[in-house]
């Protein structure tokens, strides 16, 4: 039987133990292998497909708002990286610096890009000179470096691959218009494509981004109750554009400083995709997004006809990005490696299914079984297919919904904390330090100030008393 | 008129100065911009536009023949790098070294990745066990760094942009078929989408990949008689499997080592795309790789109707990529511009126009006008890009034919290789002191031993008289 066997047997219950479970998941599904290079990991081809898919529908949706991509360089002269303060202090702790090129020592110390706000400032510089020449709404798709100490597969690597997008606006509310656009355009995407709901919000400054004014968040939850920001949405401001002396002539003749934003979404999303849907038997991948979303197991592949018909199946289902496992395997294994590997639909196919017309389908995500006559085959698997989406949103969605806990003591804040999973509705006095506190005391830290659940729940800060300035959604992250 | 302009009298001709007019096309053409970083170049949009549809339309080509996309870390651990001899000698002196993650130095140097054998080879030596497991045909799209001391634009830039693939085989039949079929992949795309006509042959050991069994090329003929190495594709034989450990248990049991093959083509192809079609009004480009196929370009656009005409015309012609250009520039600015880029079709369509029904087509190829009728304009697009398409084909192969010299003397050697720009055809005993007094004395390479062109010219080298071992196709380079 289906999930019986040792493949499935090789993974930890999520229930014992998550991070366990994460790990298994990864490796037994083929997304990652570890690598020589510390903290760096391999993305092996059921993992790329899945970035493949992200980025080419991701890009169109960019391409769509007059999103241009570019490339820019890997290294950041270390004199480039220092030129705005809070940025700086924010990264250098963690960049990988290059000293030798070739056989000689460096003159100027390099460093890999962590991120590319000084790159594009650079070169907006260079490039900007009049309101004509605005906007520029720039993007790139590469990976960048953070020498970060602890490492997990796609949720924390020295190196991950993500795309940035960097823009150059004439005015504050254009720059502001677009940050939001752009956390808008990836909370769709995660809705409409991974089927995963987020919570939109603003960062409290404690969380924003080096040298931002504004950080907007999308916030995603994973089935153990822990947050993953997915996304995010910066707007900067004209504070780069003083600092990297970036100045245009306006409309009005006279100089001044643009206004910019930079976005934000990288593999980690990968992980968001795992820790939302996957289960016991693996990783459940929503069709949309699915390199593989059928895969047609033949049962007793060696008796007459059933190659063909599994073929001619494969030939009426060319809609779907469709394949046939005919390896030497056997049917069982077959079946849990389609459940280990996500696949969101596996079709059955023997000899007596052939004689009776018929195929059996079988969901992944509730590994519900269907018999369907072969001549409607692919308007089931359509049909079907819808389902399982909006399916695995709704059961995320309600899984989110489930995990929202409101606490107006610190007593209540910590219960929370320490016993239900998900994420604590709080109020807050705006000071640092209860965040600070807060995560002393619980490892809990703000996740955002959420855009669309605004009404106050209480008048007092839930840490110190003072009065409220904002409700906070707090939560234990990745 | 267009190209009486400004936009056009900053570039220089190429009877002048070639490698200035280069120089000025990418910088005019706004392909690329220069950075901060030292020898790394920034592209733009323009540039970029012209990657993503090689890299879209070659990714599709090699996944027809069953490549798989994975993701390899950026660095390379000094002790991996090392481990393959002549690899090692080869590449060491060029690449950048990552000394410091974060605040401290690290206790082993890692190389940015100047190509990924290494990784490669240490990722199958971990995941390659049974001959069930082989094939492997993996490919990365990625950037590379070499620390050259002078940089051009595409043509050598401490970071440019490839794909790499790696493949591992069960048998040295099987990567040598592996080798062959990607050299020819090369050579169809570039002759199919890129209108580059190539040489295919292979490299003598002097100029062949370190660590290579057998380099294979295709050789481009740019505008100026010079060679582009345009692609390239080794077969490793078992040297890297036995250096890196890779070994399997095969059909018979035994424990074996697998062959190995690794394959490229980088951004440099843009700059074959820019020498072999440019002319003295810019950039030229192919309609199968131009992001912008056709531009329309509205006269007297304040006239009542223009534009609404040239909306409709863009929805006639939707089926290729197309763009209205209604800026406030003036039509003959506009023209020189949609010159100076390379879009392969302009339509011009005014007042005068649209009362007789028609519009002016304008091929930047040749710079022919054609007036079609309005109704007949997408039907007219389709055909004549396919013919500029092939005519930009036809031009190329011609001249690369034009530019093949045979020599038997060394002084008819010498003398074609100082004034008649192009290959020279000439016989070569097999040694490689002979390719170096070659190169010291005319500055010419050995280009590579063509599949195609076979038959002796002569039974002596034509530098040293010896008894002759193969025709080679010997030039300047790029």
């Amino acid at each position: 039987m289906a999930g019986d066997n040792k493949l499935v047997k090789e993974i930890t219950s999520m229930e014992e133990d998550f991070a366990q479970w994460y790990t298994d998941v990864v490796k037994k599904a083929e997304l990652i292998e570890y690598s020589s290079v510390k903290g760096c990991m391999i993305i092996l081809p059921a993992g790329y497909a899945i970035w493949e898919n992200i980025q080419r529908q991701l890009d169109d949706r960019f391409k769509a708002t007059g999103v241009e991509n570019v490339c820019m360089p890997l290294f950041i002269p270390e004199s480039l990286l220092n030129k705005e303060k809070d940025h700086v202090e924010g990264f250098a702790p963690e960049v990988a610096w290059v000293t030798h090129g070739g056989l000689e020592p460096l003159t100027e110390r390099l460093c890999v890009r962590p991120t590319s706000e000084t790159l594009f400032c650079d070169l907006y510089h260079n490039i900007v000179h009049s309101y004509r020449d605005l906007p520029k709404v720039f993007n790139q798709w590469c990976s960048v470096v953070r020498w970060e100490k602890t490492t997990r597969p796609f949720l924390r690597s020295r190196e991950f691959l993500w795309q940035e997008g960097h823009t150059v606006h004439e005015t504050a509310e254009e720059a502001e218009e677009r940050t939001v656009q752009m956390l808008n355009l990836y909370a769709d995407f995660c809705k409409e494509v991974l089927a995963i709901p987020t919570i939109r919000g603003r960062k409290t400054d404690k969380e924003k981004f080096a040298g931002a004014e504004a950080t907007y968040t999308i916030e995603a939850m994973m089935h153990d109750g822990k947050a993953l920001q997915s996304g995010t949405s910066h707007n900067f401001g004209d504070g780069f554009a003083k600092a990297y002396e970036i100045q245009f002539t306006g409309r009005d003749n006279k100089l001044t400083n643009p206004h910019q934003t930079s976005w934000g979404m990288s593999t980690r999303i990968i992980g968001a995709l795992i820790m939302v849907h996957g289960d016991n038997y693996g990783l459940v991948l929503p069709p949309r997004i699915a390199p593989t979303q059928i895969v047609i197991i033949p049962i007793q592949q060696k008796k007459e006809g059933v190659l063909e018909n599994a073929a001619k199946l494969k030939e009426a289902l060319k809609d779907f990005r469709v394949k046939v496992d005919d390896s030497d395997k056997t049917p069982g294994f077959k079946f849990s490696e389609q459940e280990m590997r996500g696949f969101p639909l596996r079709v059955e196919i023997g000899p007596k299914d052939i004689e009776n017309g018929v195929c059996v389908f079988v969901r992944r995500d509730t590994r519900e079984k269907y018999t369907v006559k072969l001549d409607e085959a692919a308007a089931f698997a359509g049909k079907i297919l819808d389902e399982i989406q909006s399916d695995m949103y709704n059961r995320a969605k309600e899984h989110l919904d489930n995990s929202l806990f409101s606490a107006t003591t610190y007593d209540e804040f910590k219960d929370i904390a320490e016993n239900k999973p998900g994420f604590i509705k709080a109020m807050w006095c705006g000071d640092v330090e209860c965040e600070e506190k807060i995560k002393a005391d619980t490892t809990v830290t703000s996740r955002c100030m959420p855009f669309e659940d605004t009404e106050a729940i209480s008048d007092k800060c839930v840490c110190c008393g003072k009065p409220a300035k904002h409700l906070v959604y707090w939560g234990k992250a990745y």
